[in-house]
């Protein structure tokens, strides 16, 4: 790599959204005298009896939970989105709205309480993954719905209201801001090359000096992107061009889990702390389009920067600018790499 | 407005950025269990002799601050942005990178530590204000830097380490993320229409039913915009088209710090605390270039959603698909001007 990028601030460009992260490799001496994140790494109990996402408690809609045993899926009692919603417009000069309709779920993991992804075997979590591509399936069959966005905030400082093991399904009726990025770039790399863009990506890391890949199986690589904004940002994508996760194989599936079992184990190792962040997976839209230049992706988004209590802020500079970055990816991949 | 805004989930459009937020105005009624901030309100003395930024005092570099009694401003220690760093590219692949120089300064608002901006007076925020303008002047008069951000981030929960009212400037040599696409929109309406489309947007409100402005006074509006982010997200804009703060007279300078004043003081009351906020100015570049389209203003991006302790978290969905909130901005506008 060129050494340059270990010692000077510069910017990097995200092929998939075409946008630039700051990274000053430089600034991560400076000492921290700000706030530091609560950390709750207390064991906790297998059931709760308060926890509105255990197998047979109420929730707060007064719904009761059956007793299941696996995954366990239903509409979020506080969906962001509605689904009976009509149709509008406003377009009133520089006024301009849109109604937007969807489908909000949650998703539990597990019925244990005490458990989170890092901590499930990877047949458990091989059973998350089918559940993802059975309602990827469902809700993405539905004619209104055009995007169907799969994640996860885990940990209270992303928002999550419940330790409980679950993630979310956001779909609606348009594509997101950040799914429209990606779509333009993947679109516009495909028709001029006949090949994914995020694929070819792939290939280059693969076959170059490594020092961006955390891990790799038959079928999937885990890597720090070139152009990663959070601390340590990671990604997971399949190594041969796959447009949703519908297209894995039973066997890519598991490998999938594999993938994602290693990824959250190793995080948990690094500060030794229940890891917090938001998951994502970016796929193609389920709009009836012809999505083949798709190359599907999760991403993880940590907050964590130097300890289970300090976090990177992403504020004033960031969000008038340019997202900014302290350590290098590469720097982050080593770390991660170490601790495998 | 249309009433469908109030009661259903859509999008509405930045005319800025070019980018949509989802707006849910049903779901402000969700119970929250989540995370809860800490608050420290306690008085704060007027010195404080291990604050390295109050007057007479030695700062982490081991550099002294002077018993400064204005405003005061000094080269960031643990600058982001280096500017004697050399220029490079890499170019290899699918990897792109750029050098990014530049010059990052630290502005002391006043000598008196237990002082925010909304506790100082007119004259006093006249003064930050000309401080602003003598640093964008200076600043960006030299060729290297095309782009000067000037922004505050205030309360431990955006990240400030140090509550002595402070702000900040990075410089760079290229127009960050953000301020391209608002270059991009205004300069595509100027070219279109001969004229501001911030200011076409004001003018609109000003003249409508006037359900988002909190504020005005003869040369500025402050206003909640109709595709507001955060939940109480305001912006202070001078009505005529100016290209950035130097055009402003003696008297606007004034006006402004007035409209600062207001608007910070109605925060603090809004829920009886010391009101955290990232506040930025976005304004013409300094890269020589003809930059008549632009129109200059301030953001403020303020977290706190329901109380002093109950933040918004822009999370999983919001990371991975579009900035999404539960108040509507004509509501937030409400609540705010009601405490004027
Ligand atoms: O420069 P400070 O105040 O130390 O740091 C703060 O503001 C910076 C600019 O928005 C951010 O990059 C940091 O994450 C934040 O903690
Ligand atoms: O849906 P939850 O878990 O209650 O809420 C959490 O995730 C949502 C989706 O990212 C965010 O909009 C909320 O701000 C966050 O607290």
């Amino acid at each position: 790599m060129d050494k340059h990028l270990e010692d000077y601030s510069h910017k990097r460009f995200n092929i998939l959204t075409g946008e630039w992260v700051l990274v000053s490799p430089h600034r991560s001496k400076r000492p921290w005298q700000g706030q530091n994140e609560a950390v709750n790494d207390e064991k906790r109990p297998e059931y709760d009896e308060s926890c509105y996402l255990c197998a047979g408690n109420k929730r707060i809609s007064g719904d009761l939970n059956p007793k299941y045993t696996g995954t366990y899926v239903f509409t979020n009692d506080f969906a962001a989105l509605q689904s009976d919603s009509p149709s509008f417009k406003v377009n009133d000069g520089l006024l301009q709205a849109e109604s937007e309709t969807g489908i909000c779920k949650v998703i539990c993991f597990s019925p244990d309480h005490s458990k989170s992804l890092a901590d499930m075997d990877v047949p458990g979590i091989t059973e998350v993954v089918k559940t993802w591509q059975r309602e990827y399936k469902e809700i993405g069959s539905k004619d209104e719905i055009k995007y169907v966005q799969i994640f996860e905030n885990k940990g209270a400082v992303m928002g999550c209201s419940n330790p409980h093991p679950h993630g979310q399904i956001w779909s609606q009726s348009s594509l997101p801001n950040e799914v429209s990025k990606k779509d333009t770039t993947q679109k516009t790399y495909f028709a001029d090359k006949k090949s994914s863009l995020l694929g070819d990506y792939l290939k280059q890391e693969l076959n170059g000096d490594r020092e961006r890949i955390i891990y790799e199986n038959d079928a999937f690589v885990v890597l720090i992107p070139f152009w990663a904004v959070w601390p340590f940002e990671a990604m997971i994508a399949p190594k041969n061009q796959q447009n949703s996760i519908l297209d894995m194989t039973e066997k890519e599936a598991e490998l999938y889990a594999d993938a994602i079992s290693v990824l959250t184990k190793v995080y948990d190792k690094l500060f030794n702390t229940s890891f917090p962040y938001s998951s994502g997976i970016h796929q193609a839209p389920t709009d009836g389009g012809d999505n083949g230049h798709w190359h599907w992706h999760m991403s993880f988004y940590p907050p964590l920067l130097r300890s289970a209590t300090v976090k990177k802020f992403m504020v004033g500079y960031e969000m008038f600018g340019t997202p900014q970055r302290d350590i290098t990816a590469e720097g982050a991949a080593q770390r991660l790499r170490d601790l495998l």
